[in-house]
């Protein structure tokens, strides 16, 4: 845990075994170690004894801000998600570039998929080698990798398993992995061979969709705002209540932060902020679709990470 | 989050996106979604509204229960760590299987390191193929694996980098995954052509070491009583505080879990307690050395779960 007091200064409060292997830039932060024998709840309870409030870490397990809290019932606790996404919400341009870079992977990887094979695999086979891939291009670690094949597609958050992928499947290939600590998190569509003239229609639609929010979001205008346009397009085209899920989600450091383009959220956009845009369509039992990009707001629009054509892949 | 009040009603509350793939086994929860534009937090509150005292997940993200504690001041909040442990420290029959099954594919893996090539490779490479290994040997999942050579072994949980594996390098091999659910985790040693004779003497003592706290843990006995034994052979021949860590850890559902072998641990050892036993000596800018098994205590002492030897694995 890194406790940093009113004054800035900044303490590692780190295992005795780790401690070694940590070196602070610039003498940021201070180093002290705890033994397997002691107690680090009461190591950071020392440091802290003087504060009226603190504010933990969002994802902090719950055990240790019990913890501290037992140790002063007086103490006011609060999220630091609120501290923190302030110095995060912005992105820098060496955080852009890295969240370029990550996403130029991405790119490189999905314009491999017309070579690979998909049909009478299974998912699980292939997300395996769309990973391998990601880690040969470069990328330090892949943390999640949906293939989600025919039916499956319906479901966003679909985990591969061990269906064998068909003929005329559409599938929804959605990844993403870390670069110089940046994520990406990118959704191409992959067709094995030729999908129904149903699909072709609503995939028209989704493009449609995909393309206006990019073209609409700008600086000043509400998170909620481009979500509800490009809601508007599906909604319009006749697939109302099929796009189940918000528009998209900010990511840097993490995967999903603030800000979330998604109804009731009106945090304005500033340049900087960089965040997914990826409608989708849904029909539960059939197929499901979605396009997502990675995207940073720019003085007078956004800038599209994604580079690779958001084209359906014709894939054998 | 899953709620569970005092007369063992239990609801699911989870993302509606989420919710079709849930199943309850025997009507075990219901299942409560929450829309994307919903406040989880508030939706669990009005399930918890007459309880005075709560418990809540260690693991839970510190977000959650700052929210719910900050709709009622009164609740009493406290960490449902002593709760689950009760219900987890004790293995059954079928965890002891799963455990056991998961513990012997790492034993399929380690029986290949002798077909490994490790010379002239890097951390990585070898890290990588030991989880390919892993894998395809029917783990579900692979969790970590340290791949420490020569110095880096030094650090007993050293991160794999881009180092070369050299002639007269010695290893620590250390990785473990999940199998039904239950994790594995299990520590050998491999040298590249010939060790020193320092490394040699050192891992005489080791082995002996590992053995003897086999050989002694035993219900009745406290984990810490075990932990000292072992650490006795290690500071009776001469590497007095190069034994740096805890002797073992708990293992089931998470890799490390109640109860420790660590002095000031004193739960006393019952049968289908599962935990680890490994220690290690460590000579900092020189080499490391560790052997780790699985082990669940039986009416009379203990039960190794890893059968593959424990001798230096000669590699090239």
């Amino acid at each position: 845990m890194l406790v940093v007091d009113a004054d800035a200064n900044a303490t590692l409060i780190v295992p005795l075994l780790e401690a070694a292997r940590i070196t602070p830039v610039d003498a940021a932060f201070t180093i002290l170690p705890w033994s397997e024998t002691e107690d680090p709840v009461a190591v950071v309870n020392s440091l802290i004894s003087g504060a009226s409030v603190a504010a933990v870490g969002s994802q902090t397990w719950s055990r240790f801000t019990l913890g501290l809290q037992s140790a002063d019932q007086r103490r006011r606790w609060i999220d630091a998600e609120d501290l923190m996404s302030g110095l995060r919400i912005i992105k820098s341009a060496d955080e852009i570039a890295a969240l370029r870079a990550a996403a130029s992977t991405v790119d490189s990887v999905v314009d491999t998929f017309e070579d690979m094979a998909f049909k009478g695999r299974t998912e699980e086979e292939v997300a395996r080698d769309i990973s391998d891939g990601a880690l040969a291009a470069g990328r330090e670690s892949v943390e999640f990798c949906i293939v989600a094949s025919g039916p499956h597609g319906a479901s966003p958050h679909h985990t591969p398993d061990d269906r064998r992928i068909r003929e005329g499947d559409a599938i929804v290939v959605d990844f993403g992995g870390r670069e110089r600590g940046y994520c990406s998190d990118t959704t191409r569509m992959v067709v094995v061979g030729h999908a129904h003239s149903g699909f072709d229609t609503a995939y028209r639609v989704l493009e449609e969709a995909q393309s206006a929010a990019c073209d609409f979001a700008a600086p000043g205008l509400s998170t909620s705002s481009v979500d509800a346009h490009a809601r508007a397009v599906i909604d319009d085209a006749g697939y109302g209540g099929r796009f189940i899920h918000r528009l998209g989600h900010g990511i840097g450091m993490d995967v999903h932060e603030r800000p979330y383009l998604v109804e009731g959220d009106d945090t304005l956009i500033e340049p900087g902020m960089a965040f997914s845009i990826e409608p989708g369509i849904y029909t539960p039992g059939e197929w499901g679709m979605r396009i997502e990009d990675i995207v940073v707001a720019t003085d007078t629009g956004i800038e599209r990470m994604n580079t690779s054509h958001r084209q359906i892949r014709v894939v054998s």
